[in-house]
């Protein structure tokens, strides 16, 4: 029924020549007027950017260095190529020595640590025997006995609360492209665990066979096998359902399939070697601790680039939420953690969750987890909401993503790659926050896991890292 | 624009109020000439039922058995527990003696089979020593010294060629619910194998590993494990983008991971066992050997029910298509097998193809394969076409599924339980032929696997089931 521009070659392409249809954006009052009165109205998800630093992101675009920077930012991180080439104690890999601990997210305290936190940190010290009893060691940590140190100030990572003590073993990644490692403790399971918090006998029992049989095993097998392709596996494992943060079903299983020879090969006791791939087979998130240090790996190089408005990091310490950018170093920009909204295990609900806490947010940094959720609509039955939701949540990540990931394709989307370099100015600009999935911790130190959902990151951390941005902003005089 | 039909109280609902939007189905033409005066089309897939079997039809609608028979064979099929029990000797499992083989889709004879049959078959008499050389073989196929039967009427189900001979080890699967047993044999792994037709030396050598090693390793682990649960599996797999007929690569993972502790544990060699992991980590079709069988076990149940009209099997041979229908026994309904369109391996192509052959067709029957594509859009990169064929091909296949299995979920469709239970009549009545997934096999004997694509079953073999099916039908006086 309109005129078609090609034939009339008016200037307006005949916009004006039937009933208008609205794009609406922002406050819905104005989408419903006009749909009550007729109108054909298209929604589309967008808000102001914070008002207060709208010159901020004046000077960040003003800086001729930016587009080139987070370009660089992007390539650098896509042409990692994370491998997994040992297992190396604590001590030795990230230098700790007695009474030094690392924890997930930016710098805290004993005194700000939240519950989960505080447990973990007892455990640690029962299995390093610093203490005999729970109380002994909250009291000496009370006493300001224990040094603590994010795992990201150590090239590391850690889910949940991150604990690492020195005698835990660790996963030796290398970045082949770039020559950098990092490191991330092995994963304990489900349930009453270390990472959530939890420090009753069996969890310490666990740590020790950890220390003296697993670790040993996996170092044996990887030794033998060379070196694993951590890049091939997620690649795989993102066209078989997993999103690689709350969802390592198949990268779990693809792991055991690849070290199963190895560990033969090795020769292990077959009977210690039955236990250890019962361990693995037992527990679909053990594939989490090497997808995190691979991303880590991949976004370290991207660090120090001047200019560059990509994240390298997220992560919280279950009391902040923090990030890191590229163009300014390693400074942290934090605000206080969220509580999760998702699903809870057994009797417990909203009011036993701690708010969000973990280095495993480097997933999301790296173009996994809540990023490709599209990848892995399955995930809705841990995290909650319909398979819709989880491909809504990666077709909005695009809009804060400098590029796709040419590695990590996701097929229900015609193959294409994940969303790959956070921009902090696009966040603060369209008011998308990173989508985020989680395990929930309970509250109360000792608890362990109580469920997991999805966090909303707070918009806080991505205003100030602008903020810092723009004044290492180099403007050309006008 | 148009009026609101609650409170103008029009039987007519505004319909005649607005412009019209025209619902066009069948010929493209109507609808293209209606798009280009601007009118809003929607086009549906309909088509006309095939025109000479309207009153057979009308036979089967009015037998008062049918509907309630249909329900039937669909609660049996969904509720089989197929599971994996043991291995052994075709000998033993099928009851076939030297000069007997089995081979897939409806009987056939030498001088009708293709090349790939007969391939497959002179591979397996110089596998039982019943022939020096190919050309020996081939004159013993000749002077019709070689018994041949199908695979399903010996309980069993195979692959492409699907030949079965008596030294061979089979999966033995046991439906828990029924007490029914289903035979396949080992899979061999890709290139030049037995199934694709290929006879080179590596083929005998292989299969006579396979007799020697991989089957007896496979019995220990299973009966140390007392049994596998296949329907867990294919339900996890289906969450994990495997469609369990050419994309096993999740379900064969999971198979893997299960079955280690239990090797160990058996006391195998530690070499032999890495060579055993070996073989089926570089095989992402091992798990169709066990989910056809799986697919069989669950839908002989559903055989010979009174007035039934969904089928039981659903096979080709290379030469020609073949169904079974629950309400006709054991009659194959028959017309020529088409060749596949899809992707073709190295320099083959369409001219290289054999038509299309196999029993894996049993995993469509049994709601997987084709039927399930949803779950598996990375599949798209092996049988060619887009992710958004994937989901259509499951969507369309709802229209002659008489239900949707409660265990096989698929998580891109909110969950939605795969379709199963093929109506003959619907495919007949709409036109929708069942969607199948295949491999590709070269015509010339010894060529092995050309490609992998869709192939679309001839629509005669479902008229003449139900032209079987009115004539079985018992319609009450009118």
């Amino acid at each position: 029924m309109s005129a078609d521009p090609a034939t009339t070659g008016s200037p307006l392409g005949g916009l004006l020549d039937g009933p208008p249809t609205v794009i609406t954006a922002g406050v819905e009052l104005f989408e419903h007027t006009l749909r009550d009165q007729g109108v054909e109205t298209i929604a589309v998800d967008w808000r102001p950017p914070v008002a207060d630093v709208a010159s901020e992101l004046a000077r960040i675009a003003a800086d001729p260095r930016t587009a080139a920077a987070n370009q660089t930012a992007v390539e650098r991180i896509t042409s990692a190529e994370p491998r997994w080439v040992g297992v190396k104690q604590a001590r030795e890999a990230v230098g700790i020595e007695s009474g030094q601990f690392l924890h997930a997210g930016p710098p805290i305290t004993w005194e700000r640590a939240s519950g989960p936190m505080r447990g973990a940190l007892i455990g640690a010290m029962l299995y390093e025997g610093m203490a005999d009893t729970p109380e002994e060691a909250e009291r000496r940590g009370q006493r300001g006995e224990l040094e603590l140190a994010p795992c990201h100030s150590a090239g590391a990572v850690g889910p949940m609360a991150g604990v690492v003590s020195p005698s835990m073993p660790m996963f030796e990644i290398e970045n082949g492209a770039f020559g950098n490692t990092a490191y991330c403790t092995l994963n304990e399971g489900l349930g009453k665990v270390l990472r959530y918090g939890a420090y009753a006998p069996e969890v310490g029992e666990r740590l020790t066979w950890m220390q003296q049989v697993l670790g040993p095993a996996m170092d044996a097998g990887v030794r033998r096998l060379g070196s694993m392709d951590l890049r091939a596996i997620i690649q795989q494992a993102m066209q078989m359902g997993d999103e690689l943060h709350n969802r390592n079903r198949a990268a779990s299983a693809l792991f055991v399939r690849e070290m199963v020879p190895p560990l033969l090969e090795a020769g292990l006791d077959s009977r210690e070697l039955a236990d250890v791939v019962r361990f693995i087979n037992g527990n679909e998130h053990f594939f989490l601790n090497l997808g995190m240090p691979a991303a880590k790996s991949a976004l370290d190089p991207a660090r120090d680039i001047p200019g560059s408005t990509v994240l390298v990091a997220m992560a919280r310490n279950g009391t902040d939420f923090g990030v890191q950018a590229s163009g300014t170093g390693d400074r942290w920009f934090t605000a206080p953690a969220s509580v999760p909204d998702g699903l809870y295990l057994g009797d417990y609900g909203p009011d036993d969750a701690n708010p969000d806490i973990g280095d495993s947010t480097i997933t999301e940094t790296g173009g996994m987890g809540g990023f490709v959720m599209a990848a892995a609509p399955a995930i809705v039955r841990f995290v909650g909401g319909q398979a819709s939701d989880a491909l809504d949540a990666t077709r909005s990540m695009y809009r804060i993503a400098v590029g796709e990931h040419p590695h990590y394709q996701i097929p229900i989307l015609e193959f294409r790659g994940s969303p790959i370099g956070i921009d902090a100015t696009r966040v603060v600009r369209t008011g998308t926050v990173p989508a985020v999935n989680t395990g929930i911790a309970g509250k109360v130190a000792g608890t362990g896991q109580v469920g997991a959902g999805l966090v909303t990151p707070p918009i806080e951390v991505f205003v100030q890292a602008v903020r810092a941005l723009a004044e290492a902003a180099q403007v050309p005089d006008a």
